[in-house]
């Protein structure tokens, strides 16, 4: 049978991988992703072929890795982060019907959610939800819904693709559902380039967030009513009596 | 400054750490963590002291790694999944307050989420809510809470802790909101001792979910409108055209 890992990178270079992750990398001949986020890794696996293709070329990025296997290439399509979330994993599954001999072989990877959190504490401690606010491939009404439901629900909310050219105030629309729901003073965070050179991050409330700008390498946490700074961390408290 | 790790080991075993975890174990001299974490790690790092505790006395647990960083000692923390999932970051920063000589080093993990959702596919490929089920610490009422807005917003959903000796009717009652909300077809999966001995996965609606005995070594997936399984695996599409 032939195989493709579909290996999620974690959020910033080689240090995040899974060990799994390393040795199925190691293992390929040909590794296939986003320009971006081949070039975090490259380095580590210098006698590998590496074929990349631009941000929006998803479909022919996952065809690409397909045909390579098929030609009996033992191949590696690479995510940042999860495999799975907002990653390529999906898709690759929706494309195998057109590849019957080809396995995959999903590997998953530390999310932007979890690394995120990690730099700013432990904000995602107990429940939470993960919304995009892409309307690339999903309607704007489905994403306010959800942002709404997230809110009214007390939720820990991590919120992937918060900015963009085109959608400059979309995180400001989120903010100001939210606010509906969640307090002003509800406890934030952004970072940027999580596990990257220039990783950076910010805690701020909730009405502070929503007249703050970034960028579409941020990710955005909301606490919940329980979310608290302790030492310049953020902490979501399960509720242990301490 | 005195340091500790606080380390997610991911859902299994050695394979499913990061290498940044891997090495910060390496680095440690004292591993404190419940007794079947730290047993599926501990042939890895045979040089090092192992401090244990039950289940159940996790403030201890976490006191007692403050006490041997006091000391002097290089500390590991160790939870399974996601050091912040459920895990004990954040009760680690609230403890902090009491040890200010000491740091903490948050090192994230792949949670049971991801771990499981890439054992059955794709299923958190959108938008996504992690809940957990055990009223130990959350009451009931804000679980069901969460459980309906979660249904109502078409959120995928992922339950941890769904059930225990004395709560073996949560995940029914869970699935009852739900079916308000979402089609008793609706795709969901159960994926039991990811990544560990004995992992094993099943695939079913909604309606049968219900109907369901499930034990706490599980993590439930439960599909949004568009979830479909293809060739065997869970998928919830992001919405290219192919
Ligand atoms: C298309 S999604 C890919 C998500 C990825 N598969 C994951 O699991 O993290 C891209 C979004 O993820 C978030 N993201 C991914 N990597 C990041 C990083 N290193 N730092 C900050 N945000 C990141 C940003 O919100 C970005 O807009
Ligand atoms: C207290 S929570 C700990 C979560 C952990 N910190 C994480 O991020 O995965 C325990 C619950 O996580 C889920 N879980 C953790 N490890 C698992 C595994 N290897 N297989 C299946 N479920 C797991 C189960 O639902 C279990 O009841």
């Amino acid at each position: 049978m032939k195989k493709i890992y579909v290996i999620g990178l974690g959020p910033g270079a080689y240090e995040e991988l899974t060990i799994r992750a390393d040795r199925a990398l190691q293992d390929a001949e040909v590794v296939v992703g986003y320009t971006v986020y081949v070039d975090l890794v490259k380095a580590y696996y210098p006698d590998k072929e590496f074929l990349t293709t631009t941000m929006t070329r998803e479909v022919d990025r996952c065809r690409m890795a397909f045909e390579q296997a098929s030609q009996g290439k033992k191949v590696a399509m690479v995510c940042s982060g999860d495999a799975g979330v907002y990653g390529m994993a999906g898709l690759m599954y929706e494309l195998s019907a057109e590849f019957p001999e080809v396995e995959l072989d999903i590997l998953p990877g530390i999310t932007a959610a979890l690394g995120g959190s990690a730099v700013l504490g432990a904000v995602l401690g107990h429940d939470f939800a993960v919304i995009s606010l892409s309307d690339l491939l999903t309607p704007w009404e489905i994403i306010a819904e959800r942002v709404k439901d997230a809110g009214k629900g007390d939720f820990c909310i991590c919120f992937y693709n918060p900015s963009s050219k085109k959608r400059h105030d979309y995180l400001q629309k989120a903010c100001d559902i939210l606010l509906q729901y969640k307090k002003p003073e509800t406890i934030c965070g952004c970072v940027r380039n999580i596990a990257r050179e220039g990783e950076e991050c910010q805690i701020l409330t909730l009405a502070k967030l929503r007249n703050t700008q970034v960028d579409m390498f941020t990710t955005v946490f909301i606490g919940n009513s329980q979310t608290k700074v302790i030492n310049g961390k953020i902490v979501t408290p399960r509720g242990y009596q301490i």
